[in-house]
């Protein structure tokens, strides 16, 4: 390609609207433009991006075995009726009347298509195992757009759903996709993570996340040095604690008299900030529905987990406990609090008569001996407190906390906490939706099997916004090869005023695109500042320019664009860097 | 792609719903499945022909010069505000509104959003010539979807836009176009004809259609045979008559009592259905907008055109005249009409005092001499009429006929009439979108100059279908090499019984593959009958067949979709013939 043919337009400003990096970037290269609110025009140069993603996507999926197929955008209201995902979907779903009154929506994905399809044309088990898959325009009516396509409403997405006849079978087409998953991002160049991820909501048996790691990733992932393991930060879990220490010392009292955080107790007593214990009141309920005051305790140094505190029993509808509520239960303020319930002024901690509250005790906590917490009392705190001797065993015990960075993993490595974009998506669905659309075909014994099965997304759009989140300078956007709009940018210096470097440039340009090596000409005759700051900004990985000088010498000025300065190469030396 | 891998659907039925034959085999071979009404899915074999179009019209418009983009298909009513199409575009407008209640519509077209990202990103002439196209989704809420993805709703378009400073930039981008069209068109394998079209409703200066030709196609051309004109039925004329012959009858009244058709009057005459003249009465206005009754009149052998007669001056919005409004302005019943206007008994035919009636006569009635007409007389016909004699001289002379097979063309060819299905579109615009926009740039001297452009459409999901009417058989479809989901498909007799035949085929298709010959190997292990009535249905151009017998022999059986029977043919003259 010529630049002088193409449309590049690239813009100075950075736009007022966009509010992280990627966003900015591709406004400033002229990749996007900005149609109406989560709606955007690919321009030519963006489009070719979005198309080398795309390209990856289907040739993997192809070579996993994958059948394309293409369902419409406009689905009838009736087939989500079916799964109930009318209504369930919410207002992202996009809902549209036609001439006829009839109701459809703008598809945010197609569960309910496909099984329509699979069960019209699926009528034996010698037809499985299939994996049909689609790369089509998705809508989600998005209540704050933002960030540019990486929260757009309209978007490119490629979507698959397998169906087998067992779980085993699934679970093989599941391997399969995911596989192929991973061979897609490493192709694209990314750095990713694929991430166990929390499958509730959607009622499969399992699911993983692939993230494009950044650290601008709107998710915590915490990944171990010692397997592949990798989950999100809210389900991630650190290896079980160690056996509780015997006691070694004896419960006392003391004073902290403005020490309301565990910092500030640990920093007065001069402890380790891993020795204190932090008490959480909160409202949850008993087993017969009503309200249960519980104390809810992690670590010091960790932070509680709302999602794993709403995982345990009689707290999935949990709030905070009110002042009132805690001097009702506990007869202090909130500062000092702590599970040693003192009867009267007897300071034993003997929990008689026991009130009526409930201890969850972090599995971390409930492996600890001679900890500090608070005293019930305001200004003071226990120190040398032990399960069993100074209080009643924890009700409860779970994992509670958010993992931390340098957390020991389940399989002996250390956890490392990084930031992610989610990219990707595999889920096992089962026969949620099989079963609920009457999606059959007969087994071997003639007897009709309801199918099981998997859906697999990837974001096409949102990579390219992802990549330049994980890959960009000062300057502009850093592609990985893969993905970059040309491989090579040739530049050529003053191509209107000297016709024997425009001519040796144009026959550069045709020796790499004939070796097929992805070229662009940039034979727009500007500056070569405004040149150069263009194909940087653009992010093109290799540039090569072609001037008096360089020809006089015999050589091409070679920089890679993540390189600290360019390097003067003779044509062989060159093409041996291109290829 | 080895058959047993892939999702092929074919059913023996012919699906009730489809009225034509590329619907009826579409559906058969397992194309399509119907979501909703003007809604199909593609199934992955449909999908593969939908690719090779849409492949070649990319290839052949990047060859052009245009430049991919990719708008969202949901746009905002804003814009469209702006050139009154909101409104004007009618009921095929899918209008949408989202959970913030703002108007949308799903695209048709895109006139509107690429003329708003042209008036952004283009500032100065430098920046022109330009073509931006896209293949997109589109969808446009037909009252009544039919013939399958013929007339669906939901549907794949290639949309391309130009963009020049003046005229002469915008026809030169105009004829780029029609050029790449005619090759998109030939590599398709497709007869077509480029068509003049009627470009009044778009208000644009010129405006062709490319029409698949198919004796089932919903249009009639008319081409000719002395050069490239082809032009819609509507508005295709044949070359002007020869001058008007010199009197050589005298005028006389004859008695035709129940002939009211030229057919039987000619008939009882014993004439030339060419010799007479068939009258037309309908009410149009005068310049004042005041109803003024008008005879129309084309030969006998001819039929009136309802658009050109639309075009005559004071017929735009004109209606047929009721019996009393033709008793009242010419003293008869239909059926003996005329434009000789008797004064009273007088047959002289002086038309005094002129009756308030306008006559508006077919290029062809003006040159003619001895003619008959209706007598205005019930019962009687006049013959040996001659203008400027018998009757004055039409009011109007204007080309009001449909041509006919056999027509002389103006090129000095004959006109022969086909039937084509519409499938591309160019239009030269002119300023009409660029005006109401505001898509203005500066010119070599500074002064900001409204652009010039053009439109053009290929119906990529239209095509598929078109190509189907053109080109089937008893058995199913044809398909030219180009488009055919695959080239080749290698049939395995008994794949499952004999080893070394399966074998034998296995190394055959994978030869074929490596030479670059994409083929399909059917290992399903069907019956031969069922296995060759499936390759026939979805129309593989090139069939092998591998067997013990030919195995013995050393030779395969091969047969052209097209052809007779099969012959036997060794391996190298079975690659001569599919290389």
């Amino acid at each position: 390609m010529r630049l002088s043919q193409f449309h590049l337009h690239t813009v100075k400003e950075t736009p007022a609207e966009a509010e992280i990096v990627s966003h900015k970037l591709m406004l400033k290269a002229g990749m996007l433009r900005k149609l109406a609110a989560g709606l955007y025009t690919w321009s030519p140069l963006g489009l070719r991006v979005l198309r080398k993603v795309e390209a990856i996507v289907r040739e993997e999926m192809d070579r996993a075995g994958a059948i394309e197929l293409l369902m419409p955008t406009v689905q009838p209201r009736e087939l989500w009726e079916e799964t109930g995902r009318w209504e369930k979907f919410g207002n992202q779903l996009l809902k549209i009347t036609d001439r006829k009154e009839a109701d459809y929506c703008y598809a945010p994905t197609a569960e309910e298509v496909v099984t329509d399809f699979a069960r019209s044309e699926l009528a034996s088990y010698k037809q499985l195992p299939l994996n049909f898959y689609q790369i089509q325009t998705k809508f989600r009516d998005e209540i704050r757009p933002r960030f540019g396509v990486m929260r757009s409403r309209e978007f490119l997405m490629k979507d698959a759903y397998s169906f087998d006849l067992d779980d085993d079978g699934m679970r093989r087409s599941y391997e399969a996709m995911h596989a192929a998953y991973v061979r897609i991002f490493t192709r694209l160049g990314l750095r990713f993570r694929a991430v166990q991820a929390d499958s509730g909501a959607i009622g499969g048996d399992a699911s993983q996340e692939f993230h494009v790691l950044a650290d601008s990733g709107e998710d915590a992932i915490a990944f171990s040095t010692g397997s592949d393991y990798a989950a999100n930060i809210e389900t991630a879990q650190a290896a079980l604690p160690g056996p509780r220490p015997s006691p070694g010392e004896a419960m006392r009292k003391l004073d902290t008299p403005t020490q309301k955080t565990c910092e500030d107790v640990a920093a007065l007593l001069g402890i380790d900030l891993q020795r204190t214990v932090k008490s959480i009141a909160v409202i949850g309920a008993d087993a017969d529905g009503k309200e249960q005051f519980v104390l809810a305790l992690v670590r010091g140094d960790h932070d509680a987990n709302e999602i794993k505190l709403a995982k345990v029993e009689g707290l999935a509808n949990y709030r905070m406990a009110t002042e009132a509520e805690i001097l009702a239960h506990l007869g202090s303020e909130p500062g000092f609090l702590g599970p040693v319930i003192a009867d009267g002024a007897a300071a034993q901690g003997a929990r008689a008569p026991k009130p009526p509250i409930r201890v969850v005790a972090d599995r971390e906590v409930a492996a600890m001996a001679d900890f500090v917490v608070g005293a019930n009392e305001a200004g003071f705190h226990l120190a040398g407190v032990n399960w069993g001797r100074d209080l009643s065993e924890p009700d409860s015990v779970a994992d509670l906390r958010s993992v931390v960075e340098g957390d020991r993993a389940a399989d002996g490595g250390e956890l490392r906490i990084v930031r992610g974009i989610e990219v990707g998506h595999v889920f096992q669905l089962g026969d949620k939706y099989a079963q609920a659309m009457g999606c059959t075909v007969l087994d071997e014994h003639g007897k009709p099997r309801v199918l099981k099965m998997g859906c697999y997304g990837i974001g096409i759009s949102r990579i390219v916004a992802a990549a330049i989140e994980q890959n960009f300078d000062a300057n502009g956007i850093l592609w990985p090869d893969a993905m970059a709009p040309w491989r090579v940018a040739v530049c050529v210096i003053n191509p209107k005023r000297d016709e024997t470097v425009a001519a040796a440039a144009k026959a550069l340009y045709r020796e790499l695109v004939d070796a097929g090596i992805e070229t662009v000409l940039d034979d727009r005759g500007l500056r070569p500042g405004q040149m150069f700051a263009d194909i940087e900004l653009i992010g093109i990985p290799h540039r090569v320019v072609v001037s008096d000088r360089g020809l006089a010498a015999g050589t091409f000025e070679y920089r890679a664009r993540s390189a600290e300065g360019p390097e003067n190469l003779d044509r062989e030396a060159l093409f041996a860097r291109l290829r």
